[in-house]
């Protein structure tokens, strides 16, 4: 399916049916999202895959209740660092000197670079900072979903603390900032399936630079 | 070609040799930008869309003059509003109204929860909330752009306010947040065209949750 085609066809569903997603296009969609683009590569976030029905059901009051939560097949739960540190860079050059075969003295100058994000921002800032490389992540997970025509409801209503905790977020530095509800959509019990969508026109959203 | 294909062809390039990208993949990658998931489907940004190369030549000291700022063909100017307010909220309600040819009325439930974004958060808040939905569309355009075979480098590294003035941002209730540079990848001065990518093992990125 042509990319247009497929952010034409999705929509953020309100109910879903309950079936299940299949193995392989979860594997497709967690894949586009690990190739996705993040600043310096760095990729300061954790995506936590949550298919288990309990855990869900768990999850639920803290969404306020959204149905997608338990009728949506997996989770996935975007969770930002709460910091950015030498040890995560280090560990970044590391992949870096494995994967290319150089040495980590050959990365030195871009070594400097990413510890100018350490040193030279508060932790309330890297966080944030963090936070928005999730949101480009997310951006391409649920393209990729699309792709795969696989619903996918965005979900920012949430509290993070109590996600945090039911998922012990908080000792590993991590921080949920949104969660995409993977599943199928449920035509007959949400209106929205047949609603033309609605997207800003292109003259207001698009400004050409003369 | 594949999603996934595309995603491990694209990098971050370092260096662009000036073609111009064809009209109507520009306008794919657009479209696709601007069916993008947002929030409540606000889409609180416009994208500022430079092809003058004299404008290009202007902002290339604000943006730590990186090359590609030149060399390449477009740049994608995202630019979350400053604030969220009550006439963003009824613009868009109108333009939902318009295009499913219902009420304003039948919109009221819907227009109490986007009102409760626009009073109960700081314009601060507001601001970065808008700046996370435009990481999202960005997530999305550089995801379009590799579909389309097209380079994109996204780029953090400038100075907003300085790219606000001569784009007349301010004036508009927008800054600037993160560009992306489209256009080709020049193989033989950017040594990272051939380099292997580096992303975070599966393993690490992404947790099941049992």
């Amino acid at each position: 399916m042509k990319l247009i085609d497929a952010l034409n066809w999705r929509y953020a569903a309100k109910r879903m049916n309950g079936n299940k997603v299949p193995q392989e296009k979860i594997e497709n969609i967690l894949e586009a999202t690990r190739l996705s683009a993040s600043s310096m590569g760095l990729q300061p976030y954790t995506i936590l895959v949550v298919e288990n029905e309990e855990v869900k059901k768990k999850l639920q009051p803290a969404a306020y209740n959204q149905p997608q939560i338990v009728e949506g097949s997996h989770l996935l739960v975007f969770a930002a660092w709460n910091d950015v540190t030498e040890a995560h860079v280090d560990e970044y050059l590391k992949d870096i000197a494995e994967t290319r075969g150089v040495t980590l003295d050959s990365l030195a100058g871009f070594r400097a670079s990413l510890m100018s994000i350490v040193t030279g921002r508060t932790t309330e800032q890297k966080h944030e900072w963090a936070a928005r490389q999730a949101y480009i992540a997310f951006g391409t997970a649920i393209t990729a979903a699309a792709v795969e025509q696989v619903d996918a409801t965005p979900m920012e209503g949430f509290n993070p603390d109590a996600v945090d905790e039911l998922l012990n977020l908080k000792a590993q530095g991590l921080r949920s900032v949104i969660i995409l509800a993977l599943g199928f959509r449920d035509a007959e019990k949400d209106f929205l399936a047949s609603a033309k969508k609605v997207r800003r026109h292109k003259d207001r959203l698009i400004q050409k630079v003369a």
